[in-house]
């Protein structure tokens, strides 16, 4: 109890209710003002880690609801990870695809990244025309985005014409201006420090 | 094909490999200097949205390793979430703790507050001692720590003091400094845009 509460003969716990009851009523008045209750474009970009393991947990969110789930993995794929070997297994609600054959640098081979990436991009583009679909997670996309090995118009074209109740998450370092135009909610994920940095390898059920 | 590898008699795509041959010389070099392996400590915060999405993808990932895991959500709780519904599921894995009765702006009862996150930090410091868990997400103990709800010190000690290959992850708002320097990966998820403010209802398979 701070002195000046005591010579007020306020209570500090009258005071915490008094700035809860401040904060509750901001709070509800926000709330009160968002009434669009519609699909998301969710983008997830920056160098910083938490781009994929964020979508991946509002895919688990989605789940939750019982929500009929579609991902596609257009970079990674060379090795498996915990999050496809936890996902497939609820094959009644998620529609897992991992596309790419590795990261670019490992195929070196530009033609053969481009027929992977447009095979991922079909895949991606017949879930977000499909009203069965309500959430559809695009793991990476921006990195095959700035490689043009998929088009910015053809996306645009497609998260504008999907069904309106749809969820979209997009991942990946680098998102397009556009894209981030488009979309309704883009975190930037920004590095603070990596463990990486300090000579720690990747973490199963951290990085993989 | 430029006209200038056209003059040289080099094509594209031979570009293309070299360029690739040396990006992945460059990341097997960096792998190959990443030696260490044990357990990391990953803080997630800043204002924007994927710190606990982020934390229950890790989840996931953990899980699709067969790692037993505890969760604590130290402020939510007085609505039921996706994430909650889906992985309670998977209760021979997942020790799950929900201990927060809503926002404290919610309760405004600053004592209750403070029994409540004692209760979760019990659970919490119980888990990190215990080698028998691999994963640790500490969702939103952030916000505990910095209403001095838990005890940085107390934190520090439990971190310091845990199961060499236990991972512990902890999201929410204004990390406090001295947590963000014993933390190996730190990771500020910063508002580009949120669907919120434009006027959209927090989304169930997103948000909730």
């Amino acid at each position: 109890m701070s002195r000046g509460s005591e010579r007020l003969g306020v209570s500090e716990d009258e005071h915490y209710r008094e700035r809860a009851q401040r904060k509750k009523e901001l709070v509800d008045r926000r709330i009160a003002r968002a009434t669009i209750d519609r699909g998301v474009i969710v983008v997830n970009t920056g160098n910083g880690k938490g781009k994929s393991s964020s979508g991946f947990g509002m895919l688990a969110r989605s789940l939750g609801h019982g929500f009929r789930c579609g991902v596609v993995q257009f970079i990674k794929g060379s090795f498996s990870t915990g999050e496809e070997a936890f996902f497939r297994r609820f094959d009644d609600l998620v529609e897992y695809h991992v596309m790419g054959e590795g990261y670019t640098w490992e195929t070196q081979d530009r033609g053969r990244d481009i027929v992977t990436a447009g095979a991922a991009w079909d895949i991606a583009a017949r879930m977000m025309s499909d009203e069965q679909f309500d959430f559809v997670l695009l793991d990476e996309l921006n990195i095959a985005l700035a490689k043009e090995y998929v088009s910015l118009d053809a996306l645009l074209a497609s998260l504008a014409a999907r069904p309106p109740r749809q969820h979209v998450v997009i991942t990946g370092r680098g998102a397009p201006d556009a894209l981030v135009e488009a979309a309704d909610t883009v975190t930037e994920m920004r590095v603070v420090k990596h463990a990486f940095k300090a000579g720690i390898k990747a973490q199963h059920g951290i990085e993989l």
